[in-house]
C-alpha cells in the first residue's frame, strides 16, 4: 500500500515483524513450561493481530475484558472466550446471546454476594455458565485471598446454584506492574503460581472441582520459570510491548511494535520546541512511566525506520498537539533536526490505551504499508 | 428510553439541562459584550450537541481540531469551519475536498516555511484558502509573538501566494488552564484580548487586510469583560464542563453535563475499596486536576441523581476496574454504602477526554433517558 510518508497524520502504525517476534517470544516460553496462553485481547482488540497469534501456536482461547469484545471476537470464530471481569446479573444477561449462539463463554466473580445474583439471573435463563473464582494473590486490586474461608464459601454458592458450574480459579499479578527489578518481577510470579496453586488446592480438598488454574500478567507471564499446577497463562501487551515494559526491563525500547506518526506542524526555537499534530488524542493521557526511572513524557520519538532518539521525547500534550523537547538534562532540543512539514514516529507508553484512541492499524512490514487491521473499541 | 438503572455499563450520560444552562450562560455572557460565538466542537463532536448550541443562538461558524470532524460536521450541513491546528500541505489536499463541495474552510498558520508549502499546494489545487495567523500570547504552545517582525513576514508570505487569502488573526490562551485564581485568570483573558488586537492593528497598518480577530479558551472567555475589537470566541468544554473546570472556578461540581454510569462489582473490604466497572477505559487516563489544589483521582463519585458524595472518589484504575476510595485524609470508605450491583455516576477530569472514549452519549432529561446522540472519534 506504500510508504508511510505518505500517510495523512496522526496514524497509528504496527511493525508486524516486531509483533510476530513478540508473539513467538512468549509462545515458545509458556510452552517450554509445559502450559499454553490464553492471550489478552483487550491489548489489541483486532481479528488481525489474534490471527497472527493463532499462527504462532500454543493457544487455548481467548481473554476479554469486556462482552463487547467478546461479541467482535465470537463473530470471527473464537469460540473459547474467558470474560476477566466480575460479572454481574446484567452482564450474565449479555452473555446469554454470545451462549446461546455456541460460545463457550467462562465468567467470574470474587463474592458469595455477586455469585448469588448472577447464579439466578443464568438459571432463569435457563443456562448453566462456567464460572471461576478470582483470587487475590498481591493486594493489587480485585479478588479472594487464596487462603480465605470465603474461598470456599464462594464455591458452595457456586455448587448450590444450578445457573453456574465452577469451573477453577483465576488471578491477575497486576503488583508486578509496580516491581522495580526483574528480580521483584521473579518473585512476583513465584507467588503467583504458589498462590494459586494453593487456592485449587483447597479447593480439590474440599471436594470441589478445579479443572482451570488460570494466571498472568507480561511481566510475570514473561520470568516465571514454573508454571507447575497453572493450566492457562493469561497476558495481553506483550503482543506490542510499550514504553512502560521496557522501562519494567522485561522488553526493549526495540521490541515496540506500536508507534504513532506524525508531522511536525510548528517549531518554537525560543523554547526548543517541535510542535507536532499528534496530542493526548493520538498517544492517549497515560503518563505511566512518570512514575519509572525513565520518564518518557508522552512518548519516545524515533526515526521513520521505527529507530528511537534516546534525548527526545513528547514532553507536552494538548488535545492534537504534542510538544517534542529534550529530556530533562539533555541539551535544548535543536529544532532544525526536525524539519517543519517531516514526520516522526513516537513511540508509546501504553499500548492498550494508545491503540484504544484508533480504529484502524496501518501495518508495517519490511518498513512500508502492506495492510489496514481493524480494530473495535467502546462498551 | 427509560431509568439509568437499567442500563448496561459503563456508558457516558449527558444531562441536557445542565448543558443548555452551560451553553445560555456563554451565548449570553459573550453576546452581552457585542460579540459572537465560534464553539470548538472537540468537546463534543456531536452533531445533537451542535443543534442545542445553535439552537441558543450567537454563533457565527464552528472551530475543529481535526479534519475529520470538520468532514462530519459539514455533512451534518455546517459550512463555516475554522481548523484550529497548523495547517500542512497534506492537510491542504484533504481540505480542498471539503472546499469543493461548499465549505468555508478557514486554516491557521505560524511560520513563513509552512504558509509557502501550504499555498503552493493550494494553487496546485486551484484554490484561495483564508488563513488565519496563529498569535502566541502566553507562551503557552504554538504561535507567533504579536510583536514580532515575523506577523508581517508571514503575512507577507500570504499575500504572495495564488493559493492562500489572509482572513485575520487567531489564538488560544491555554496558560488559563494554569491559572490558580480567577484573578489570574481575568489577567490572561485580558493579555490575550489586547495582544491579538494589537497584533491585528500591526497588520492594519501595514496594510494587510485583517477582517477575523479570533481568541478563546473557556476560562478567558468565561472571565472576560472587555472583546472591544475581538470578532469572535472559541471555547468548546463548557458545553459540559469537567473537574478541571471546577478546580480553577468557572463552574461549580453542579454545571458539571458529564459522567460515567458504572456498576458495583466488588468490594475490597480490608482495604476499604469498592470496586466498579469503569476504569480508564471508561474515564480516560486524564489526571488533571492531579495538579490542582484538590486532587479527584479519575473521578468523582455521585449518586444516579447526579449529586456529588464529597468524600469518594476513583482514587485508582485498570484498564476495565474503578477503585473508588475515600479521598486522603478522610474516613476510610464504608463500603456498604455502595452494595453489589448498585449503580453510581462518576465525573470527569476533562469532558473532551472522557467523551473520546464513547461512541454515543445517553442524554438525560428529568433524570430519565430520552435519547441516545451521536458523535465521532478518530482522525
Amino acid at each position: 500500500m506504500g510508504e508511510i510518508e505518505h500517510l495523512n497524520t496522526p496514524k497509528l502504525l504496527l511493525d508486524r515483524d516486531r509483533m510476530q517476534s513478540n508473539l513467538r517470544r512468549m509462545a515458545r516460553h509458556i510452552q517450554s513450561l509445559g502450559c499454553t496462553l490464553r492471550p489478552h485481547v483487550k491489548t489489541h482488540k483486532s481479528h488481525e493481530v489474534l490471527h497472527d497469534a493463532l499462527s504462532v501456536g500454543g493457544i487455548s482461547g481467548i481473554t476479554v475484558s469486556t462482552l463487547h469484545e467478546a461479541e467482535y471476537f465470537f463473530a470471527d470464530g473464537q469460540r473459547d472466550i474467558l470474560y476477566a471481569v466480575s460479572i454481574t446479573p446484567a452482564k450474565v444477561i449479555q452473555a446469554a446471546q454470545l451462549i446461546r449462539q455456541g460460545a463457550w463463554l467462562k465468567i467470574i466473580t470474587d463474592s458469595v454476594a455477586m455469585a448469588k445474583l448472577a447464579g439466578e439471573q443464568a438459571e432463569a435463563l435457563g443456562l448453566t455458565i462456567p464460572i471461576l473464582i478470582e483470587l487475590d494473590v498481591d493486594g493489587h486490586r480485585s479478588g479472594i485471598k487464596p487462603s480465605s474461608d470465603e474461598l470456599l464459601e464462594v464455591a458452595r454458592t457456586i455448587e448450590d446454584s444450578d445457573g453456574l458450574i465452577l469451573q477453577g480459579v483465576m488471578t491477575h499479578a497486576g503488583a508486578s506492574y509496580d516491581c522495580e527489578s526483574l528480580e521483584a518481577i521473579h518473585a512476583c510470579a513465584l507467588q503467583e503460581q504458589e498462590q494459586t496453586v494453593m487456592a485449587a488446592q483447597r479447593l480439590r480438598d474440599a471436594g470441589f472441582a478445579c479443572e482451570t488454574v488460570s494466571i498472568g500478567s507480561t511481566p510475570t507471564a514473561l520470568l516465571t520459570e514454573n508454571l507447575k499446577g497453572i493450566t492457562e497463562v493469561r497476558a495481553g501487551v506483550y503482543t506490542f510491548f510499550d514504553l512502560y515494559q521496557a522501562g519494567l526491563g522485561v522488553a526493549s525500547v526495540n521490541d515496540i511494535a506500536l508507534s504513532v506518526l506524525a508531522t511536525v506542524i510548528g517549531h518554537q526555537e525560543d523554547k526548543s520546541w517541535v510542535i507536532v499534530d499528534a496530542g493526548w488524542m493520538a498517544m492517549s493521557r497515560d503518563r505511566g512511566t512518570a512514575k519509572q526511572s525513565i520518564d518518557q513524557g508522552y512518548g519516545l520519538v524515533c526515526d521513520l525506520a521505527g529507530q528511537a532518539y534516546p534525548d527526545v521525547i513528547m514532553g507536552g500534550a494538548n488535545q492534537e498537539h504534542g510538544i517534542l523537547m529534550a529530556r530533562v538534562g539533555e541539551v535544548p532540543l535543536d529544532v532544525t533536526r526536525f524539519p517543519l512539514n517531516s514526520k516522526v514516529r513516537i513511540l508509546p507508553n501504553h499500548a492498550c490505551a494508545t491503540a484504544a484512541q484508533y480504529s484502524a492499524y496501518q501495518v508495517l512490514e519490511e518498513g512500508s504499508v502492506s495492510a489496514q487491521w481493524s480494530r473495535t473499541n467502546g462498551f
